[in-house]
């Protein structure tokens, strides 16, 4: 049988079938298991890739039945049984199609450019480039303008991504750069997060969202909440008819799922999850199990969400599934335990609910610092995360700020057009 | 003053001058200090280019008379006291040009794409993707002609950075990657080191270097001395008349001085290096210092090293020049102090000079640990690089094995045309 995609759902799939009478093939296009919830530390030059991430070949080791096949899968061929790799097929009896989501830009896809999305390490790589580029050019930049609009930062979306995006780069503003500059004072840049709904953290409670939102602002971020992004440009943003001159736009705002649903031939969601049978196989088929972020499954009239629990739930299930199926019985629906959910914002502010427990502030930030430890893959990886995490604490020193790229162009002295001005929202 | 180049020279001068009464600009197209001599480890996988960078900002933020610019200088304008910028000039008073070298390929840039150089963070995550990829290539590939290609790997130059990457290949495909693929026998990689010259580690002694081709052989790498490469291609590599199929081909052969240096106006040796005065000034300017890997001084008929030691030493002491300007008293030639050498060459293996004392093995390879932490900038950096090799020794493992650029083309399947064969080495 072939999984593709060495996600969280993925990943766990083929860990329940360890002792499975059956040949297990993982297919990804990257050679590393990502943990993503920890991606924006390496955006924000907390931790390194390698901190992260854990080569696939590795984690399957001492696995003897699973495979691993470096590829990118471009398209299921359902009726032929095959996986259509960039360069190759391959054959399958059993599917399972775990390979999650993407960044989306409803439809602006020229915004991509301006304004990165965060879901791979390139990309974190990138964002951190960025954010560390932009305080050098606005230390070199004479103008009073154009120098405070490298110090201004706009981060698009008000999930868990950007809430943590803009509660870390205040954090680095204020504290991390604070004595490093010589002609600018870094705690003066501006951190703007904008959220098109009335609240941050919309998943969660309003409480929580709401000691969410003081927490950010504690921590200096510009909280807007229910304004929408009309426009990104190389200039800045335009929110609603207003121009927010900024060369850093960050992007955390939608989600779309990964195009291979496209080729699997059945009906979508609006946001591309494939619509997937209680018992998470695709409709019609009983060869082929989707899960994760690429799932669409309704429970007790909710979407079960897109979180690594989740995939990690669906992915031991839809093996318990192949497994009753190799034993003759009968496969089971699918049901969704959550546990809770929490995010971090800064150094000591987070929010959580465990059930029904809610935790704000320190309780909250310490049980989500305990829970990404745990989860992180490898021991390696934990005690080097930990070291890390506590001289950062200690310090406020973030030891990944490199700039690893070469310049490619001038920093400084290039004349920009004016921006133009900011047009209403269309009606959409 | 203006210091150009944040290696070991120039960090050691403006860190001499930090109780000077002169306001010091630091200029590097990097944003960090780089431990040159653990590159080769990014390279292979066992450290994060974090743990070998340090912010140059972070360095200096409590020495209140270094500012940082962020911008890359393209010549100096002697006679206009000025270092020319790709984006903008900076006037200086006194200057230290540092800038170092960077790989040659002796008049065949063509073999640059094939064959990469180790110089930069950034090189050293090319070198270490292609390695991985050629694994993971090698895993996919039938043809058994083609394989064996991808399995072989050939490093041009028997120099200390040659020895580290031969003895470190060897490891990963005998030890770390040995479990981890099912369709290749990794440890069957044939690593071969060539070099132009009779022995490896030419700057050693002979007992020495015998000692290093010992250790090397011993770890299984094939050590090919007083063999000349005539030609590298994307098929391999022309070792005389004798072509090599191999598809990873790394260059460790050659330095030549930083083309700042042609903008001295000042004559320079064969590789580019200026021949500063005894005193590290350029010759008819008292207000510019040559120093570390740019800088060509003789001493006892031989010359100096280009070694971090001795651009430490040079560092301090055009430091110290420039103090003695400032305080009427005459400058000082400059004597290289030689504490000695040493070069690592797999776990456990290395050989070492400590004045006239000499050790090789085991003992030589602590010594290589001890001193390589201690000279290791920033005490985060200690601990981390201090703790991954505890990890490696005990596992094999290497942490950073990630490959983080997409795949742009497809891995298998694309037919390439049959390698031209090899001419006769042209008399040079």
């Amino acid at each position: 049988m072939v999984i593709v995609g060495a996600g969280f759902g993925g990943l766990a799939a083929a860990r329940a079938l360890r002792r499975a009478p059956v040949r297990i093939t993982i297919v990804d296009r990257s050679n590393h298991h990502l943990f993503q919830p920890l991606l924006y530390q390496v955006a924000t030059a907390a931790l390194s890739p390698a901190d992260i991430a854990a080569p696939i070949r590795r984690i399957f080791r001492h696995q003897a039945n699973v495979s691993v096949l470096l590829a990118e899968a471009t398209a299921v061929d359902v009726p032929g049984k095959r996986v259509v790799l960039a360069d190759g097929v391959v054959d399958y009896d059993r599917l399972i199609v775990a390979t999650g989501a993407t960044h989306a830009y409803f439809g602006h896809d020229d915004w991509a450019e301006q304004a990165p999305g965060l879901k791979t390490l390139k990309d974190a790589l990138r964002i951190r480039q960025r954010i560390l580029l932009a305080f050098e050019v606005a230390e070199r930049e004479p103008d009073e303008a154009r120098r405070r609009a490298w110090m201004t930062f706009v981060i698009v979306g008000g999930g868990p991504t950007g809430v943590e995006l803009a509660g870390t780069l205040a954090e680095v503003s204020r504290q991390t750069l604070a004595r490093d500059f010589r002609h600018i004072n870094t705690a003066s840049a501006r951190v703007i997060l904008v959220e098109a709904t009335p609240r941050v953290l919309g998943a969660y409670s309003e409480d929580l969202a709401e000691a969410a939102r003081k927490q950010l602002e504690k921590l200096g971020v510009a909280v807007w909440t229910g304004v929408q992004v009309t426009g990104i440009d190389a200039e800045g943003v335009c929110i609603g008819r207003e121009r927010i001159h900024a060369h850093t736009v960050l992007w955390a705002a939608g989600v779309a799922a990964s195009p291979l649903a496209q080729s699997l031939g059945v009906p979508l969601d609006r946001a591309g999850r494939v619509l997937v049978e209680p018992e998470l196989t695709l409709p019609g088929r009983d060869d082929v199990y989707v899960i994760g972020d690429l799932a669409h499954i309704q429970q007790k009239g909710a979407l079960v969400p897109g979180v690594a629990p989740a995939a990690i739930q669906q992915g031991r299930h839809a093996a318990e599934n192949i497994l009753r199926t190799l034993k003759g019985q009968p496969r089971r629906p699918f049901h969704y335990v959550d546990k809770g959910m929490l995010a971090t914002i800064g150094r000591g502010a987070a929010v959580a609910r465990i059930g029904r427990l809610k935790a704000t502030g320190f309780v909250a930030w310490l049980l989500w610092l305990f829970v990404h430890i745990l989860f992180l893959i490898g021991f390696r990886n934990r005690v080097v995360v930990l070291l890390q995490w506590a001289w950062l604490y200690a310090t406020f020193d973030r030891g990944a700020r490199l700039i690893t790229e070469p310049l490619t162009e001038p920093l400084v002295g290039s004349d920009s057009p004016a921006a133009p001005s900011c047009r209403e929202p269309s009606a959409r």
